[in-house]
Formats: structure tokens, sequence, C-alpha cells
């Protein structure tokens, strides 16, 4: 049994992770490090009761090391940093679901983050999270830093056609997430009568993760980038606008995906929904070509939480040690 | 009095201007024609016990017209070619709150409504009910074509562009509507159960509202349109990305909206939400420049029933029977 | 035209107030008082742009009374004490849309409100606002106590059987409330996330309406009261388990209401639907007979806002001014 | 591993199983009867791709015998019994998902299911499959009736107290299911704009799941049930309000349920909430005692899908087959 801690455990990409682990049949939580410490996981969480006795403690990355095989990180963006260089100091291995390893360019993640990197020597350790794209790297890696969940939704399609896409014309990216991806902290604007039947727009054209979608397709073509959240729980949907330099086979640049355990390519005029992603790790995605205007238009969908965070997280724990990829996340969407 | 008749009683559509009505100083509904008629109209739509006590009628273009001094047809699209026909035949004013009289292009109305056109005659008669921009030919109307939804969500922040808009480059629109859009007629893929928690795009590139907003922008750009449906009830919200032509000054642009009842220029940096219009006639909208990629980008909201369909309407008829444009049509936005 | 006041403008009471004021024909908002004092209502809650440019001040009872026919309290229950003895001292006719003028058992209300009653020599001034019951005294008030949510939905059914319950077994009331019910204060019970697909109860056998349901059925029977909060924004369903101490004709009893404006009478079988009085004014109930128990089962629904607060509330000025009753109210229930 | 298959895939229950299994390391989907047959389950339900290649078939007792080791059938109330009764007679293990086998009563069947039983002879053969109650039963059957969604959440906390409900009072239960209790047949009751925002009771009184509770408490006390229906996806909470004859140590009563490996005591003063059993096999439930009334009232939450269907369904096959009772089923609840 893979011995995993959790650093950060009451955020709701803890919370998956912890809800994921209680079926994984290869792994099981046993420490949980977060600020309400002393406190039993369940008694904080109490849709956890009878699957955990895990009790809160204070971080201290040397005695997570002593204790687990593998760390998550499970913080808000710029927090896990300094946890992060703490636990690789402590040679533990360590998985970070955030966003401070991601960027390689220590400028952007200065602009887009506001603040400086303050363990840049770690940047290079840093695997990239995306098992279809860097899965040998993974396997090896000591670091990971699994990708942004609005990434995650572009980079499945649009990676294998990046090198068509045309330079002149921005990517039209916009996206609906489900509103757990704003965190677990209460705020007026997510008051659930504020929230609930309504719709907006927000982060547009400055979202922080436009310069990991762009890092991750060669830094050739700008992101247009305008996220909005929705009046429902989990859940990405991205519609993806593109115009390609030259006619391309898309089933045959996507054939690649064709053994990718959590990537369904469902093909031409086949557009992608979040029910038949919700709550599991896949990734679906389809596309429509508009021969009025030569435009590629792609909608995918993901589990912002799962297939967006903690899925591909266990996901990336997996390959590391050597399981079976799809130990543990074999669940189809949640439909209803 | 104005006295108001309906055709098509059941729809939301119909529901909506009912709804509007029962507190209309100056209109009441005297009659509605529909299939189950023989009626008492709140006994099939409880909600307006004690608001009306109208009996539902079958379509009698000569009967209305007898009794009324306006009719709103509300069935669904290519349902009101005919029945327009009846009633203008009928010598009594009508407002469509469908297409059919909406496109001046039959070639177009054949190929998105997938049928011909079968009142060819009366489509120079008819004026489109988007009283910003037809005001006057409104005030002497006797056949109204009020917008669609989608369209006013569009055209509201896009016509003072048009000459600017940049030929070469189609305006980008996704936009997402609330599932009351998708009518009162039940259907697996709108089962609550099916739609809740969910969202997808659908009649991507082929949406029949894109020749509508071409046209109202000049036939010079094109509109590359992606409408999505989500998981709430009531509500447009439309997020547009465009590229200029040249540089202008949008406040400049968009002051010919300051005395506009029912538009709101919420201005540069400020998106408009949903919840903001929900059961009002208001288009809210604001928008974000891109420096990095020139790109204008502009989210608009609006409530699809009532700015985007009935409000609309009643505003027209005001404007038609010399009321207050305002009569019956200031409550703000719902919220919550 | 009546010009109106409101106390505490921000609030989701006083919103729904001032959505309704919108479109009252006989009554404007003239001045609101709030906390953000200084700014413009409609820069605090942009969904009333166009509809007021009222701008709020601090609260000063002179002041209001100087300008006002008419003052509403809206703040959060307790709050109302001081603020409605300065307007009463002021001699400005007042409505308080909170709690603290509705009990007239201060040591109830010191039980229920853990506070002890500062203007107890208001309470025999303070009429119950519900037309229904109180409409002769609602025509001389000068002071109206505006009844509570659950209440509403509670005593519409129960008062014309109020002298058949039996007074051995207590009336069982079982409601669920929309998170609007809450309030406007973000709290992490309901942020979005925590409460969009979950249903809970809460108070149960201590909420603070219980009290003022007993007082109003003349303390004769307790009333089990279990109140829930539900995932949606608007609206209270209360279903209502009681025994009658003898054979009554429900259809006679019930009779009263033929007239109500507000009030209507589903009749046996036919059970109330939040979607039905939503955003409007009216009370819906009807019941079920169970041949095998003896028990009597009502189901009944309100909007919590418009007919359980603020459209009662209206709906009392209009009587103390001598206006048509249903002045600003006539809209059906918003379905959808 | 053991072969499961399962008669009616399409319905909401059928596909929560066949989602369970997806996950559980010792059963899995070898074959689907269903109506559209010879179609792959992940073509007409694509949440399934990747993780089923079952391909649906025509019902045939004998060749599900043939390949499987048990079958589940999840066909809607009253189209099981010739189902169980063919599948019986192939001498497969069988396991009902719907309410035909439950009733040991046939003249209670026929009242409330409206049809006689075609199948009597295999009533005294079926176990009731509730694993607290039943478990060594369980262990030796040949035929489940898994029981009622409804059912499940008033048992749990009732049959520990049977022996002590007052039987001159009525258990009072009142419950919310969400819509996903409803089935996957589109209908305009459930058409998404008219249950969204909506709440509504239905069959107060003549739900059949009444004399399921009451032949599980002994038939000494009459359930006074009004179930009701909620604007969300899944999950039942039930407030249920009774009498005691004696003043009973609930903390002891309820101790029975310490080591049930999916019933979670919350306790006195805290309320089971839907979110912490949501998609989880859990039953949470806890209560207050008012001392004013004499009363007892609880509240318990399920997932109706899994707790109250499926996942309690695959409960008694792991018992059947001997294997850990909690396999594949340790997942907490979904929150959010």
């Amino acid at each position: 049994m893979i011995r995993v801690g959790v650093v950060g455990a009451l955020g709701y990409g803890a919370r998956e992770l912890i809800r994921l682990l209680g079926m994984h049949p290869e792994a099981e939580l046993v420490a949980a490090a977060d600020l309400e410490s002393g406190k039993r996981l369940d008694e904080v969480l109490p849709s956890f009761g009878k699957i955990t006795d895990v009790v809160t403690e204070p971080f201290d990355a040397e005695a997570l090391a002593g204790k687990c095989d593998v760390v998550f990180i499970a913080v808000p963006g710029t927090k896990s940093m300094a946890i992060g260089a703490a636990l690789r100091a402590a040679k533990i291995k360590t998985i970070d679901q955030g966003p401070d390893f991601r960027l390689k360019d220590t400028a952007a993640f200065a602009k887009y983050y506001k603040t400086e990197h303050t363990a840049p020597h770690l940047l290079d350790e840093a695997v990239y999270g995306m098992a279809p794209f860097y899965r040998e790297a993974i396997r090896k890696a000591e670091l990971i830093a699994a990708p942004g969940c609005y990434v995650m939704s572009a980079l499945v399609p649009l990676k294998p056609l990046a090198d068509v896409l045309d330079p002149g014309y921005p990517v039209i990216m916009n996206a609906i997430s489900g509103i757990s991806g704003a965190g677990r902290a209460a705020h007026e604007a997510f008051h659930f009568p504020e929230m609930n039947e309504n719709l907006k727009a927000y982060k547009v054209a400055v979202h922080q993760h436009t310069p990991e979608i762009e890092q991750e397709l060669g830094n050739r073509v700008p992101v247009q980038f305008a996220p909005h959240v929705g009046p429902y729980t989990r859940g990405i949907l991205s519609t993806i606008t593109v115009r390609l330099t030259e006619d391309v086979d898309l089933a045959e640049r996507y054939a690649c995906y064709a053994d990718e355990p959590f990537i369904r390519v469902l093909g031409e005029g086949k557009l992608a929904e979040i029910r038949n992603v919700r709550a599991s790790n896949f990734c679906d995605f389809g596309w429509v070509i508009d021969e009025r205007t030569g435009h590629l238009i792609i909608v995918s969908a993901i589990d912002n939480l799962c297939g967006g965070t903690a899925g591909m997280a266990v996901q990336s724990m997996n390959i590391m040690f050597g399981l079976d990829e799809r130990c543990g996340l074999t669940y189809g969407g949640m439909a209803p």
C-alpha cells in the first residue's frame, strides 16, 4: 500500500483526493496536515465518517517524510512553493495540485500570480503532471506539478494540433466552470442566492491559466481566454475556436489518444457535455468545422475537481509507483 | 386600456407575456387562442389564478380582430407565418414573438429554418421590433417581428460598432442560455436529472439566429456563433470577441444608449451578470480590451423570456400605441 | 404618489421591496437608509440601474419623517426595535418587515430571540400585517409588523381551522425554504458548492416563528415546527399534518378566502407548488385527508421574499393609504 | 471475479449499478439486457465510454444464466415480477432493485401497485436486502429484494425503536427526494424549467413505500408518509416525527450500528444533510427531542441511487458471494 499524506486537507482539491483514496485499492491516506490540526478529519468533514480516522496535524515536512511514501499539496495558489520546497528538502515524493511549479518562466509567474517565485530551483525538477504527454518523465519524477483545470480541458484537444495553429490568429477559448473551482472560502460573490441562476465572466484576458496553456503549446500562439462561472458545482466546459494553417485529418491527429485511458475523442459533430465526465477522471471532446468561416470549434469537458485536479494527480501517482495507471480511477461519468 | 390577444398561450414566451400584462396599467389580456381551447387559462396554468379569467379559444383571426387592439403570436418558429398572414388579412395589429418575419432574405430563412416562407409578401411590412434602432418605424408598424433572444444580446453591444468590425475576422460569439429557451416541450435532453449540473453546446455554427445577427449588422462580417445551454431557467450571457479596424472611443460609441430606458452600459472592465437582468427587460453589457491581442471582448446579459422576448414585444406595443415606452416594464433585475 | 423610505436597503427583504416599488403605480422610493451611505443604490445593487437614483443615507428618523409618507424597516431581527421606536417617535407611519413587533408576549420574544425587547410600549400599537385577518386594523395602523415568512404559509390554511385543531395533538409543520431566507450575509453553510444539491433541517423545535404561529392560532395548540433549507433561491413549501376534533367541511371553512386577492384555495387533492407562486404575492394551498389515520395534510406555498415579506408589506401599505389592495402586486407566479 | 448481468440497463438504477461496478475490484459487468439491444452500452450512455464494452442484448434468462454469476434487475416497478421469475427458473442468483419482491402481503401489493402479483411463489424465498437487519439471510439468499429508497431512510433510524413507537400515534414522515427518483423518462412535470427552483409534494398518504415501512416495523404503527420532490438530482432527506411509549436511551438503542459499515449515527442535535452522503452508500441520521411536546424528531439522509438503490444491492451481492461487505463501496460522500 502506498502511504499518502496531504497538506491542506480541508479545501476542495484535498477533499476530492481523500474521496478518491477511499476507493483506491493500492493507496491509503495516512496523514493530513492542516491549520485545524488535532481534529479528526471526519469531524471537520463529516462526509468522510467511517472512511478515514486520520487526525489532522500541523505541517512538518520531516514528520510527513517519515510516514508517507508521497505527499500531495492541496493549498491555494502561491502557498505551495514553500511547502513543496520543504517536502523536497525532506526528500519525499511530492505532487502539487496547485499552480506554483507549473510555469517554467518565473517572470510569467510573477506577472500572473502577483508574487515572486520563492523556489525557482525546483522548476527544472518539476514534471508537468499530464500523463498523455509526459508519461515517461512522470515515471521518474520526484516533484509533480499537476496541470490547471482549465488547462487540462484546453491542452487535450489542442496539443496534437500545436504545429498547425495559425500564429496570427489567437486561440479563442471560452470556458465555464462550476463554482467548486472558486474554492471553499465563503464569499458574497458565491453566496448561494447570488450565484444560483446566475452566470458571469471573470478575469477575462488576465486569467493565470493563460500562460500555462501557451507554454504547453510551445508559446507559438496567443490564447484569448475568457473564463466564466456558472450555477453548478463541478465541471468545466471549454469552447475553443481556432484557425489552422493547413487542412489536417483531425481523426488522424487524435488517433494518439486511442489508448489513453481517460481521454475520449467523440469525433466530428459530437460535442462534449459535463454530465458524461462528472465525478470522473475523463476528458471528452468533439468538434465542428465551419466551412463558412474556416474555423475549427472544439468543445471539451472535464470534472474540474477529479479529472481537472485530484484524479489527474492520482494518475501521476499511479505512474510514479508503477501501478496500472487506471488504478482507483475507473468510475464512469456520474450521469445523473 | 389596450385589449390584447395572444395566440399560443401555453408556451413560455406567452406565459411571460401574460405575466407582464398582469401588471401593465394600460393593457389587459382579453383573448387567448390555443389548442387546448375551452379551458380557463388559469386551470392549465395555475400560476395565473386570480390574475386572469380568460378562457382559451380556437384560433380565428376575424374573431380576435373583433375584440382585440393587438394580437401577439407566441408559437414555435415557422408556425407563425400562417397565423400572421391571417391576422394581417383581418387588419389587426400583430406582434410576432417568433422568428418568421425577422429575416428579409427568404433564402436564408429557407436554409436555417428548413422550410419555405409562405408569407413573403409581409416581409416588407414587418418591422424589426428592436426599439433602440427602429423606434420610429415601430410607431407606425402594423406587424412587428420581435428580435430573437440571442440576437438581442448581440446587437445591443455590436450595432454601434458595425462600421468598424473587421470584415476579415468573424465575430466570435459564445452564448449560454437558460433552459427555458428550449421551450416547454418535455424532452429527454432537458429532463431535470440530465440537464441539472450539466452544460453543453448545441447547433454550433448552424444556429438560426446567426443570419439575423448578420443581417442587422449589415451583412458585412460573418458571425461565428456557438450557443450553449446551462443548468438554470432564465437568462442569456453572451461573450463576444471582435477585432476592430480602428481605435474607437467605446464610451462615445455607446453614448447613444444614455437615454435608452432598458439598456445599461456598464463600461470597461465591468462585465454583465445574469442576476442583474433576471425577470427584467434590461440588457446590460460591459467589455475588456486585451492589449496583448488587440481584441475587444464584450459580455452582455439579458433575460431571454422578458428582455429577450415578451418584454421587448411589450415595449414595441407601448410605442405602437403611444404609451410611455417603460409602461409596465419598470421592474429591476430580480436579484436574488 | 406615496413617498416611501426604507431602512436597511441592501438586504434581500429590502431589495424585494425596491423591486416591487419599481412597478408600483402609486408609490415610489424616495429615501434609503443604510450603512453604506453616500452611494447610489444602483451602484451597490446594479440590478436597479435606471430604476432608481436614490442615494443611501445614514439612518435619521426625523429626516425620513420629513420626506416620506411611510418607512419600511428591512433589517435583521432584533435590530428594528430601536429603529421602529425612533420612527414612531418621529410620528412617521412604519412597516417593519422583521419580527420585532410581532409577538405580544415579551417573554416569548426574549426566549426565542435571546434578547430583551427594548420597545414594549409599541407592542399594543403594532398591528399584525396579515390583511386577510386584520384588514380593518391595518387601515388605521401607524405601525405594522409584517408576518414571518413561514408563519404566512402556516396561518393562511390553519387560521380558519383554529377552533377545531385537536389541542392534544401538536400541529406537525415541516417546511422547506429557499436560501434567500437566510439573508444576504455570506456564510460557509450557504456557500454555493456546500448548499447546491444539498438539503438540511435546522432549528428543529426551536425556530423563532413557532410562537408567532401559536399566538395567531390562539395559543391553543402547540406547533411542532421543523424548518429546512433547500437548493433554490425563493419560496417556502409547508407540509402541515393536523388532527381535527370534529368533521368539518373544509371547502366551507375556506370559503372565507373566495374574495381574498392573494389567497388561492386549490382544494382537496390539489397540492401547492412553489413554481406557481414564485416572485408573486400569492399563497396557494390544498390538502389531502387520509382516511386511514384521520389526519388532514395541508401543503401550502408562498414566495418567501414577496408574498412572505415585501409583497405582504406593500399590501398593508396599500390598505393603510386607501389604495386598491392589489395595486402593484398583480403579477402571476413566475413559471418558469 | 463475479460476473454480473443487468436487466434494464438504461434506467437510473442500472446506470448507478454500472458506475459502481466500474470500480468494484471483485465484480465486473458482463451482460446487459435492454430494449435497445444490439448497441454498445457506451454508445447509448456515453458516460461509460472506456469503462465498459458490453453490448446490450434482448432479455433471455437462460442466456444470462449461462454467463453470469448474478443478475440485477433494474426495471420499473411491477415489471420485474416476470423477469425475476424467469431468472429464478433459470437458477441464477437474482437481485431485484425494484419493489416487486419486497411486500410479503400480496393484497397490499395489489392495492399500492394497482396490479396483481404474478409470482407470489417467490415471495417466501425473497430476502429483504437490508444488510443491517438481514445479513445472515442475505448470505444464503438466491433472490434479493433491495429496499425502497425512502424505506431505507426510514428503517435505519426507526427499526431499533420499533417496540417503543406509540401505536396510537402515527409515524409522521416527510421526505424530499431528488428528481432522479422519478426515473429517466422525460415528462412535463420534470422538464427542467418546470422543476428547477420548484418543490412539491406528491402521492401524500398513498405512496407505495408506506406498506413496506410498516411491514418492516412489524405492522404495529401506521406511517403517515408525505413524499416530496425538490430541485436537485440525488438524495433523500427524511424528517420523521414520532412519539415513544417510554423513555429510552437513544444512544444505547443505536449502539447496534457502531460496526455497520454504512450507517453513521450522528447523535442528538446533529442533523443529517444530503451533501455528506451524496454519491455514497451511507445512511446518516441524527435527532432532536422536543421537551415541549415530547416528540422525537429524526432527520436522516441517503443518496437515493447509491445507498438507496444500487449501493445497497451491491452490498447484498458482496455478502452473497462472501466478499468484504465494503468492497467497491468505500467512497465518502461527495461534498462538494
